[in-house]
Parts: C-alpha cells; sequence; structure tokens
C-alpha cells in the first residue's frame, strides 16, 4: 500500500482497530447480515453492512496526494457494483496535530472531496462533526489529508455519514417508500437489540438493497452476533393503540 | 492519579480518548440526559449516562496492585448515592500484549473484581467479551490487572455489561415493571434517533432513577446531542394492529 510507511506507531489500540477496520473494510462487508424483510410480500434479502471510516477523492486530490497522472488502483469490490475499497490510504489530520494515520480511499472518484468518520474517530481527532447525507458538505468542518505525494487542505467536507439503506425503485415499491424518505432498522442481537430510526432511503434503478450503518453503531448492535435484521416504514409501529 | 505512569504514549488517540472518557466518569454524568417518562403518570426525572470503561475491585486486590492497607480515594461522587470513581486506575492487560493503559476504578470496593468494556475497548485488546449482567460473570475471560505495586491475574471478569436502567420500587411500580424486567429506552437526536431493547430494570429501595449505557451505545445514539429520552415498557409498541 503507497501510504503504509506513514504508520508511526506499533501495535497500539489505533493500529489494532485500523487492521480490524481495513480488513472489514477491504473485504467488502464480511460484517454483513443477511436478514428479511418486515412482512411477506417484501424483498427477501437485506444486507446490513457497516461502513468503517473512510475517504472519497476527486481526480485532481488524488494526483495532488498520490502524484501526477495517478489513479486509484481497486484492491477490493463492494457490495455495490461498480464501487470498491482502493489500495491507496491518506492521514487524517485534524486541529492540534491529532490524527487518524491510515484512512482508506473508496472509488471511484468523486466531483468533490469527502472523508466520513464514526463519532469515535471524530471525538479522537478533537473535530466537532454533523451527521450529514453524504454530498451534503456546506459548513462541515475540513481537514488536511496527506498522502505519500503531497497534502491537501480541505475547507470542508469532514461528517458523520446519516445511516442509508440503499434499495432499486422496484425494491421501493415493495416497501411503500420512495427515495428520501426515512426507514427503521431492527437488528436483534442477544441482550442487545438495538432499533435504528432515521434511515435515509437512497433508492435509484441499479442499487441493491443494503443497509449502511457505522462502527459506532455497529459496535453498539453488536451486529456480527445478531440474529436477525428487519427493514420497517419509520411509522410501521405507530398505531392508534400505541401506549 | 498513582498509576499515571504506567501511561507509555504520546497524545495519540487512545490517550485522548482516555481522557475525554475518564472527564466523562469524574464528572459523574455529564453525558446524562434529562428526560420524561413516557406518559403522565410516570416519574418525570429520567438521567441518561454513559458508563465508560471501569473496573470494580474487591479489597484483596486493592491491596494487590496499590499496596498493603491500601483503601480507595473517591475522586468524584456518581449520580447514585454512595458510588465513587476513585482516583485509582489501572492498566488492563489483555492477550497478546494488547493493552488500556489507564481504567478507572469505581467504588466502594465489592466481593470479587469485574472489569467493564465496551465492545471498541474489547476489539482494541483483543477478547471476545459476551454481554453479561453485572456479577454474572462466570465463563467470561479474564485479563491480567496491573498497578503500581502489583499484579493481579483475574481468570474472568471482563464483560461488556447488559444496559439496564436503576430505579426504586415506586418507581416500578409507576412504570408497571419487576426487576429484572426489561424496558426500552429511545434516544431522540436529530438525524439518528435510537431504541435501546433488552434495557435491564434493576430495582432497589434506594436507586435513584438512572439508565446506563456505554461508550459505544451513546455514540451511536449521539447522546450529548439529544433532545429527548423516553423511557418504554419492552412491549409498549407491539400491539395488535403492528404491522
Amino acid at each position: 500500500m503507497a501510504a503504509a510507511t506513514m504508520t508511526t506507531n506499533g501495535l497500539d489500540r489505533e493500529t489494532i482497530e485500523r487492521i480490524v477496520r481495513e480488513v472489514v473494510s477491504a473485504q467488502g462487508s464480511p460484517q454483513s447480515l443477511a436478514g428479511q424483510g418486515a412482512v411477506g410480500s417484501r424483498p427477501a434479502d437485506l444486507v446490513v453492512s457497516i461502513s468503517a471510516r473512510h475517504v472519497h477523492l476527486c481526480d485532481e486530490h488524488v494526483e495532488t496526494l498520490f502524484g501526477a497522472g495517478h489513479t486509484l488502483t481497486p484492491m477490493k469490490d463492494l457490495y455495490q457494483d461498480g464501487f470498491f475499497a482502493a489500495e491507496e490510504t491518506v492521514m487524517v489530520l485534524g486541529p492540534r496535530r491529532r490524527s487518524l494515520p491510515t484512512v482508506r480511499v473508496l472509488g471511484p472518484t468523486r466531483s468533490f472531496s469527502q472523508v466520513e468518520l464514526a463519532f469515535t474517530d471524530s471525538i479522537s481527532l478533537g473535530l466537532d462533526i454533523p451527521i450529514r447525507h453524504s454530498g451534503k458538505i456546506e459548513g462541515t468542518p475540513g481537514c488536511v489529508l496527506v498522502g505519500p505525494r503531497g497534502v491537501v487542505q480541505l475547507n470542508e467536507g469532514v461528517i458523520r455519514a446519516a445511516r442509508h439503506v440503499h434499495m432499486n425503485l422496484a425494491c421501493c415499491q415493495a416497501y411503500g417508500v420512495d427515495n428520501g424518505d426515512l426507514m427503521k432498522l431492527r437488528v436483534e442481537s442477544a441482550g442487545n437489540t438495538v432499533v435504528f430510526e432515521d434511515l435515509l432511503v437512497r433508492a435509484d434503478e441499479a442499487s441493491k438493497l443494503e443497509v449502511h450503518i457505522d462502527t459506532d453503531e455497529g459496535n453498539a448492535c453488536h451486529l456480527d452476533q445478531a440474529t436477525r435484521v428487519e427493514l420497517l416504514k419509520q411509522a410501521d409501529d405507530e398505531c392508534a393503540c400505541h401506549g
């Protein structure tokens, strides 16, 4: 990996955690859990994946960080067709020289760069980051990205990505939801069941049905020990006889 | 603090996180959020607190770790009467020399020692820990505790504490629950609302109404930005017209 030499620490907590997360990231969705839609008529295959912290880059920043003419090298395909974890990683540098030394770049490139962190990551960086939908970065904190060949100053773009579910339009119809609606994800895990509300529907023609939560959310419900996952409309369990 | 000299790292991620959590721990419940019971007849004051990783010790282990005749020095009272964060900290050492260098001891002492970690902590230690109610440590992993004066080998006792709610018996009656029942906690937080199921009721004569979740759970719902917390019976939103 191009940026491996940036690692400055021994096998401390951060490194261990990073490795775990990178392996997770690299394997596409090994912590994914296949589950079932809420009722019989709904789509049967639901994949829930944990997104470890990562960076999206524009072409210009790829060249600044990794050298003129450089393009991202796919390392592992993600579950969604056309997307991949790249060989490339960058250091994310926050205020007061706090840093995350090795953050995975996901491809393909986008029209602007964006850093997606869990809340735990943002505490360690010393940044107060808002929850945003991918692409909505106006007014968010910036950071410095450090690559093997150069440095990029982002004036904005560091977010905690809002939990969301990708699906295609047929799937929207089956669930009775539209792009932009909110749903709920219930993760049943022994002694540890969690319902995540505010799950944004991101629908298009081609997406596979897949929920993305971050590492904090995955750890809160111990996703890899979950026995059942359910996708529900936001209002599904609010009924007249509630309370 | 007696064990401060055990810290071996600079201001890396772990240290920063530890400091943040210690401050949280030290202040009793600064991330606590006062909320309201679910319906009018229920208790009005609900405090939700994040328990950072911590250790409970028996008297014998206090002496082994901190010296003969040593007793814990209260640093800060916790929200529940009679309980405190101690000045003392220990290093928790897991397999393959992975460690958490400074874990707060809570007092008073107990009849046996127990280490309570979040799932993120356990990943960094390399331990696969079960979710257990406090005190139920049979068959759980052990670890080594390191203090300034000695070392203790625990053969068991490292757990992720099950999320729970303390309350007194009058409060139980108001909620219609008994000691040992399960409830739900709903934390409303902009774009980030979470319902934690499997919340164990720990009731006695004297406890104040207080929910304890761990750092992973607190980060998943961004507790310190929450606008409303609600305590519900486990079955409250399961009703005949559900679905």
